[in-house]
């Protein structure tokens, strides 16, 4: 039985609401042997108010071991089992862009390479470019026209950038072109089958004409690109879930991931004080809210322990603002952990603290990673903390008689 | 999505080396209501330390409920999935007594009983004869030519021993010639398919002459045969976790074992000590090492608490000398429990602790059941243990951008 299955035959209406403030990257270690983690360092006197009145548990992104990215680490947490729905490269790094991809595109990242007369490479980065001669060199491969697609280049940063082709049945099973190596030439795109090779001659013509135009431009003389991906056909959380749902997030990477998965995402500012707000200015409207806050992961990747335990801090300060809106559920928790001992992200499990009257308490009194082990949610895959969401918030009818 | 399919995209190449001590049968009970374990009785002060810098669990081998036999015990460790790879009986037998099973190999497990002169069977094991006779009656038997087939007799001890068929296109489908009652006859051997019918048809002239060639030798004048097994076709550790390894057991059933997951078998001396000097030897060599300790199993089974007790404290004993070869991950537990109490293997989960540098901490400070239920690793499927090690060893890229 699929669960999505399971979850339409069950949902029921009601007008309760369930928000969801993913801290990214929450998860953490100690940095020296029996030290405390960066949540358990932090001074969050409305987490661990939270934590007391409700429900803790340590959810496991994908599978035990497996660190996830940002793509598999959110779809989990939107209710969607992240090894079954999966997001390609070139989807997310378009999504990364705020490019509106849509169902007659592929996707795929590009990198600008050097390439030596021979026609192979030199430098897989050509160099790492600066930002400016990357939209300046992206600006001239927009002039590249192939018959029967519309292609499009839009820059990311230094050699990275992203390559759209849209048109009618064209398929995604296609190569890297980027062989992974130097010294020798970029690889052809291959289809694996007609809608994929359609897409491969379409992106062989645009890389024979993007070499000539860019043939005085060395070192960024040469294009890779890999991870072709279609967008991903996933049923929406209102189809799926019933729920109205609202996105705050303000990196686009977010809001895309968010879009993807049929939330509106709304124009929430840039500081979690004008998300905390934008919360509020909707609250009337949607039955769901993610609210997405960066800034735990990032200084976790990098590595820097102090303001990352600040970070965590600031976002408890914005707590009380959202208990005032009187919320049935409420749930903090992260995508995955970056320890900043690590400076990435992590395969250990995530914090999760889930607040709602009908909780059955558990001892835990401070939300933090070796409280959260004793919580009453226990261990349990990401993917099951909407459907407890649900339930919580009386949307779940009983399952059989 | 398969789990050795999501391994072998996301597995990395390094240098950090894997140690997994299987202490056979580890899991225990008490004796008394309010007792402790074998495992929480010993004095284990290195297991301790390891636990306290370490990560603990507990791992379930199969399922909640199912008492694994060696087989799934050993490949749900190795990383394989005990329910989705099966070893006939027949192999296992044959792989206990160091049978060098090949692809062409049928092998089944016999019984000497003991036939009236109706043909009934009127014991089922002939008596249980010495192993003297056990090896005197095998080799009568391998006087018993089949034309088209290679026959293989070899005695195991008592009324037990191993046949192996070995041929082309020889299939496995055949039912048991055993009916598991006395006063009626051994049953004829049938193939499910046309491959099982050609050894169902070996089989039956085997049996045929075998019952003329034993004819006097009451009360071992009969066999029946059980467990038809072909050598499974088992991708191997370095084919899906790209881990070379090397397995350091005494007991040819653990070395088959390890064999057919790939893994090279060291000549591994017969005690402890030899077993930790081969480690020793081969630790440049390898990435992955299997030390099995076979007494802890042994001791449970004879339902002798004290002994168990003893040998887990001699077990302790040598883990100073692996720390000393500074492995990255450094794994103690068992295939199953074996408690003294049972005299049997049983279905209780199995003590872990999981030792490296990126273990996050929890609040386990003695190896055994109890704190183990408090351990970071929570209980979970035995099947991801080696994933676990994959991660803490920064062996498994990020999964999903």
């Amino acid at each position: 039985m699929d669960m999505h299955q399971l979850i339409r035959e069950l949902r029921e209406e009601s007008k309760t609401k369930i928000v969801l403030l993913v801290a990214d990257g929450l998860g953490g270690l100690p940095l020296e042997p029996g030290g405390k983690t960066e949540l358990e360092s932090a001074h969050t006197p409305n987490l661990d108010a939270l934590a007391r009145e409700g429900t803790c548990g340590l959810s496991i992104p994908v599978l035990p071991g497996i660190t996830p990215g940002s793509g598999p680490g959110h779809l989990g947490l939107f209710g969607y089992d992240p090894l079954k729905y999966r997001i390609g490269r070139g989807i997310l790094e378009a999504l990364g862009i705020n490019f509106a991809v849509g169902a007659r595109d592929v996707a795929a990242r590009g990198n600008f390479c050097t390439l030596e007369g021979s026609g192979a490479i030199s430098d897989r980065r050509a160099g790492r470019p600066t930002t400016e001669r990357c939209v300046a060199m992206c600006q001239k491969l927009q002039q590249v026209k192939v018959p029967g697609v519309e292609v499009f280049v839009e820059p990311v940063r230094e050699h990275r950038f992203v390559v759209v082709f849209r048109g009618d049945g064209l398929g995604d099973a296609v190569n890297d072109t980027d062989p992974q190596a130097v010294g020798v030439k970029p690889l052809a795109a291959k289809g694996a089958d007609p809608a994929s090779q359609k897409t491969a001659d379409a992106v062989n013509r645009w890389l024979a004409e993007a070499t000539k135009v860019l043939k005085g431009d060395a070192p960024t003389n040469g294009v890779t690109l890999r991870g072709f991906a279609r967008y991903p056909k996933i049923e929406t959380m209102q189809e799926v879930y019933g729920l109205k749902s609202a996105a705050i997030a303000v990196y686009p990477m977010y809001r895309g991931l968010a879009r993807l998965v049929g939330m509106d995402v709304a124009d929430a500012g840039s500081t979690l004080g004008d998300q905390v707000k934008t919360l509020e200015r909707l609250w009337k409207d949607y039955d769901f809210f993610f609210l997405h806050y960066k800034y735990t992961d990032s200084t976790g990747e990098d590595g820097n322990f102090p303001a990352k335990v600040d970070t965590i801090q600031r976002f408890d300060a914005v707590i009380p603002q959202v208990r005032a809106l009187n919320p049935d559920v409420l749930i903090v928790t992260g995508d995955h952990s970056t320890p900043s001992k690590l400076k990435s992200h992590s395969w250990h499990p995530v914090p999760v603290v889930l607040w709602a009257k009908t909780c059955r308490p558990d001892p835990v009194t401070e939300f933090g990673e070796s409280q959260c082990l004793r919580g009453g949610l226990g261990q349990f895959p990401a993917m099951y903390l909407l459907p407890l969401a649900m339930a919580h918030a009386q949307r779940l009818a009983k399952y059989g008689a």
